[in-house]
């Protein structure tokens, strides 16, 4: 049994990205450059932006932090996006969810202009990754997509079984899942509060993605012996012991899971520290122009 | 067993958008307006849009035929397309596929304003399916979502196996299936040819949808009792016997498969003649900016 340490693969990942980053400025390119606009207070956004922001620093990318109060209107945030859709000198922006309520998210989300998205939330984005085109793809896909890789993680022909069908992991991770090309090629199937079989399509995968929010769901009689178990639960359960009165609790009751697989990520280490990663390699690409011109 | 019969159901539904369309008229609105771009002269082809310019007929819409020789260079065509997105007279138009290969159709496809795009396939319209927003669905799964609905065929917590990853059928099919709300909210699984389990995981399915190509691929031993079963297989087989020397074969061996379904689509007069008539309600979608402003 391996663990995939995704602390350690999206260290050496956002290395490869500052060494990129330098050869492009010693050549005379243009660093690349990652506005973020964050809305109120909430202390999680401030949390993720943050890392965001410092995740910039390490890979040698210019940051520009846009704070707004959380009075604003979606007008005025509607003009700011405008602006850095605009701006010459900003490569890729997001926009730090949730929005207050007041402001329609999929309508700011739509405003991006999808060259920029480097979220990958664009309908643009969404129905290129669908399609198998070029684009930006959203962070925790792209964060799962790379371990497996980094992992040399067979996916032809598996039977990968997804659990959950959110539109920021599921859905997507099921398409990536089935194209044809590694990681993918896979047959894949989609589970989720409504499967009354979801215990016997674990029990049957090679591969099981858990995206369901549900502490501890995944337990070691769904699992196959040899499975490789993908862990992306976050939920926050309380536990006084932590300063922040809180630790975060993953899909898969990992003791018990861990000794039948081949390969597991962990909560929190698998999966958590590659979605900045995968926002840094978006910024790289749209630095480069990769995918857009 | 019964048997899905796409004719009635198509020739019903043109009946009522025709009903709707006269009322939108006799109200004083717009008759909606369907134009068809059609490139050369491929037997195929020709016969799609004639049988599109009949459908428009038979529900009332106005409909305008642009053709061009085989040698229209890309630039022509994409000026055609840039017109047709600003006639306001138009609410919706396609370009007929197949395009000469000295054109790139990925990028005439993104040229048409995603908002009169009733073939369904610009990326926008492809995002927004998968994250559940209003919008085009393209033709054929739009038409199996419709006999689904139409037979009343129950889909929550179905097992729903899909052969075929294609971009116009298994793909989107995959997503449609899953999206939280009828038809739909199955477990879905997409099977295809890296499949090595493929045969197992039709046995166990509630619903099959059959889109691969392969004529006869499905036989009896691979379907269980009381399945549904829907053939998109379209394979021109050649057969003396017919004027056109072909006829259209499914990928589902009908005859020994039937008796066991509780539901199958027949080819041809199945899946086949609901795919103009999606084309007939995205038509009227737009004519009614339903999706769009």
């Amino acid at each position: 049994m391996q663990i995939i340490d995704g602390k350690a693969t999206a260290a050496e990942i956002k290395k490869e990205i500052a060494a990129e980053v330098e050869q492009i400025v010693a050549q005379g390119g243009k660093r690349p450059h990652l506005a973020a606009i964050l809305v109120g207070h909430d202390g999680g956004s401030e949390t993720y932006v943050k890392n965001k922001v410092l995740a910039c620093e390490a890979c040698g990318f210019k940051s520009s932090l846009i704070r707004f109060e959380d009075n604003i209107t979606e007008e005025e945030l509607l003009a700011k996006v405008r602006e850095l859709n605009e701006d010459d000198d900003v490569d890729g922006f997001i926009v730090q969810l949730p929005l207050p309520k007041h402001i329609a998210e999929q309508k700011v989300i739509e405003a991006i202009d999808y060259r920029k998205d480097v979220d990958g939330f664009h309908p643009i984005n969404v129905g290129r990754m669908s399609i198998g085109l070029p684009c930006y793809i959203s962070a925790t896909p792209n964060g799962i997509l790379t371990l497996l890789e980094r992992y040399g993680i067979e996916t032809q022909g598996k039977k990968c079984v997804i659990l959950g069908r959110s539109n920021i992991v599921g859905k997507p991770m099921a398409s990536l899942m089935m194209q044809k090309r590694y990681p993918g090629d896979a047959t894949v199937t989609v589970c989720h509060s409504h499967s009354p079989n979801l215990k016997e399509e674990c029990q049957q995968a090679d591969i099981i993605i858990a995206a369901i929010g549900s502490p501890h769901f995944v337990t070691a009689d769904m699992v196959k012996e040899g499975a490789v178990v993908i862990d992306v639960g976050t939920t926050r359960v309380p536990d006084a012991s932590r300063k922040s009165g809180f630790r975060l609790c993953g899909d898969v009751k990992f003791d018990e899971v861990a000794p039948k697989c081949s390969f597991i990520s962990p909560v929190p280490g698998g999966v958590g520290p590659m979605t900045i990663c995968s926002l840094m390699k978006n910024t790289l690409s749209a630095g480069k122009k990769e995918f857009y011109k």
